[in-house]
């Protein structure tokens, strides 16, 4: 049997048997696993669609389903399960002979390759939100951006820590911890869904976007500053000074840098003549802007959306959204899906004691998390006619960033069990509550879509020409964006 | 340090520290793997492009240039080395803080993310080429290919093993399994070759494509018989007739469902409404397929060969095709740099005394492996006018699957030494010479081409309307192609 695995797939090369055959499983459950992926993030993406919902609202809880709160297809090392609480293995041990030795390293294996998928997907997707921003339209709003995210980090950590304190007796370090959770926004989802409601590009998006870049920069600084406190008990300042100089060395940096390099990269594509000219030396381009922002401490998709900023400066800018798209299309839902995947659903169960005890503070926490951020709408200024609302709103999910600050304090050992219980409940609920509030308190999407529709005609993404919910959105690399590229291109 | 590096991504949700460290460091490690990839493939392949040569050879070069054989950037572990070998893991240490314990993990799922994504790669790749195949053609020319495809394995095998026997006096066994490596044709290289040179739907470019498909089921059943014989010095006689029943059901299952499948995969996209409405379900199928293909001991690139074959009968294959060429041209250079990577020349340097040993045999072998692929070509009846040298030189590179032949061998203990490292000369050699081969059989590619070109525009892929080596192909999904689309859908 093992020597029949051992020629299954063409890789790898001069490996011994044993080898051979893990490497052809691994390929057979990341196949499985891919598939299990995009039937989730379609049916979820879908039906979300159906009853008026952002669609990554849909792949979020299609991923909670396969994940390990419910049907445990896609389920990861980090959870605590072993292979044998995979379906996906199960699967592989009955239909291609998998032998149970070798599950385990299987297991890890695919966990592995799914997790870096999805973070790549997270990249692609901040690259093509990047591409589809302006970053002059940024730099407008680039003052009221700041505030609010300012106000979005010390609203919320004030009333969390305070509260948490002073009403539930909790000790100065956890409730630091706390505090600093409910002061992520979880840059991926919103980005998401302004883009899906046809947003992003408005006054409100902007602010919300670039609202989010300086929270997650923000973030970093305030979760390096918690995690010293958790650990030493004091704060390692040189850490944070080196934190608040590289970051943003690094954004002036890109978009300085960007400028020359603009020219650079037009006149290298024009030179290529073979298969991939222009994907391939932006995504180099991107690839090497998020080592640099992981190399100097920021996040990697931070560099991947200043790599997409820089690019779209260019006059290439049209043409490679329209090949990102399918890319996007790919990698993307893996990275949602694998977020509702991961997401245990079993801290909401009121039967487990300390869920029960963590119940009255998450109840807190959530007003804390949904208040402290709304509230920042209220600090935009100079605008009157903007939707405040609208922008708050924006700034509420934490996902992926809330639930690592949450990680970190679980294994800093700082959190009590009901404490690490609510602050994962509050990160979830905002997580999931966020696509449907921002998609009602931007009731007027028609009409105001109509309005952004003239201006992005000449400017924009062809991914943005979108009405109510997605029905064009959906269709825009159909014909019609088609024919609007071909004569732009034309003229 | 390690709480740093905490910090620098999202995932994975919920780890320990350490586990956060790790996985941060494994997408700094493939994000830098992926830039020296892109590099390699886009600096080979332009400069092989330029000399005149299809760039495929180029990406394999560049592969060799960036691998074990040359400057160790890309490496794996299953050549020997470990984490101390990679020049990427040597520059994570010294730029991002890894720590030497945390190298050979980082290097091993490194290692893993790329082997698969190339995997992916190719899979992609042979989806592209059933794409851009039409399954009536294939079945036009489906007695010849079987024809080319069964002289290709009995000619190369009988003359390889008996001439080893009586020559060299070289054992049964081992010469058995030499001639079975004799008996490969690599369908990755020959259709991307094929498909550069704009052949691919020439009537000798669908000889040698189904040629190669069936060559590959061939030596699926070669491989089990040599390999049972090498164990036991018997073989299985039900494995064998299982494998063939299987590979029989399974390709014409898939061709036969197809046809009803065809009609539900309409269905199903014209009723979606989110992104990735069609790219999806596409890879959903594609990846099922690949999935059925690896269970029934077939490889898994059959089944997506397969799978693209069948979505060709729909109407929906330009729009697909034009999605996936993207999505292709960012996932197949990572197969090819790697095969490249993978390539030991070390076994080409006579200063190793087993590989001077074997140079007499390798110089016999790659004669056997040219000429009794070349032989071929003379047994195509029926087509007076067809260029026979073609179909012949279109057989030779045994590539990535006949370093699996190899690495069989090699892990069965059979072969000798310098047995071992004359069938990897010829696997290289057969490799590397077939692409510039092929360019040359194809001397009248212009005209040619202006003539397959009128039959193309009202029936095959846009990648497919190509002039001399690749100044068309290159910008295919430039302009000029989007154009036509657009036409032929407004029409």
């Amino acid at each position: 049997m093992q020597l029949l695995n051992a020629i299954n797939f063409s890789f790898p090369l001069l490996a011994s048997t044993t080898e051979t055959a893990d490497s052809s499983m691994v390929l057979a459950a990341v196949l499985l696993s891919l598939v299990v992926i995009y039937l989730a993030s379609k049916v979820g993406g879908e039906l979300s669609n159906r009853i008026g919902l952002p669609a990554v609202l849909g792949e979020l809880v299609g991923g909670v389903i396969v994940g390990i709160s419910v049907f445990h297809l896609l389920v990861f090392p980090e959870a605590g399960t072993d292979s044998s609480g995979s379906l996906i293995i199960s699967f592989l041990q009955s239909t291609a002979g998998l032998s149970p030795q070798a599950a385990d390293g299987v297991f890890t294996a695919q966990s592995e390759v799914i997790s870096v998928l999805a973070e790549l997907g997270v990249i692609i997707l901040l690259f093509e939100i990047g591409l589809e921003s302006n970053l002059k339209d940024l730099m407008a709003v680039g003052i009221q951006a700041t505030i609010v995210a300012v106000v979005g980090v010390v609203a919320p950590f004030t009333a969390g820590t305070v509260g948490l304190m002073t009403l539930f007796g909790v000790g100065a370090v956890p409730a630091i911890f706390a505090g600093a959770a409910l002061t992520a926004t979880s840059i991926g989802i919103t980005s998401k869904v302004l883009s899906e409601i046809g947003r992003l590009n408005s006054k409100e998006g902007q602010i919300i976007l670039g609202a989010a870049v300086i929270d997650d920069v923000l973030g970093i600084i305030v979760l390096a500053v918690v995690a010293s406190l958790a650990k030493d008990g004091e704060v390692d300042v040189t850490k944070v000074i080196y934190l608040i100089i590289s970051a943003t060395a690094f954004l002036v940096g890109a978009i300085l840098l960007g400028n020359i390099f603009n020219k650079s990269f037009i006149a290298i594509v024009d030179r290529l003549k073979t298969r991939g000219e222009l994907v391939i030396p932006a995504f180099i381009f991107a690839f090497i802007m998020a080592y640099l922002a992981a190399v100097v401490q920021l996040e990697a998709i931070l560099g991947a959306f200043a790599a997409g900023l820089v690019l779209e400066e260019t006059d290439k800018r049209k043409e490679l959204q329209k090949q990102v798209i399918p890319i996007a299309d790919m990698l993307v839902p893996i990275f949602f899906v694998v977020v509702g995947a991961k997401t245990d659903l079993g801290v909401l169960n009121p039967a487990i004691p300390s869920n029960r005890e963590g119940l009255v503070m998450a109840t807190f926490l959530i007003l804390v998390a949904i208040f402290g951020k709304v509230i920042t709408g209220l600090t935009v200024f100079g605008q009157p006619q903007i939707n405040r609302l609208a922008i708050g709103v924006g700034m509420i999910p934490r996902g992926e960033v809330g639930l690592v600050f949450a990680g970190v304090g679980a294994a800093s050992g700082a959190l009590s069990k009901p404490l690490g219980a609510a602050i994962i409940m509050m990160v979830i609920l905002t997580t999931f509550l966020a696509p449907p509030l921002l998609r009602f308190v931007f009731p007027d999407t028609e009409k105001a879509t109509e309005k952004e529709q003239l201006i992005l005609d000449g400017a924009s993404a062809p991914s943005l020409t979108i009405e109510t919910p997605q029905l064009l959105v959906s269709k825009s690399h159909d014909s019609s964006s088609l024919e609007s590229e071909t004569d732009s291109r034309e003229s």
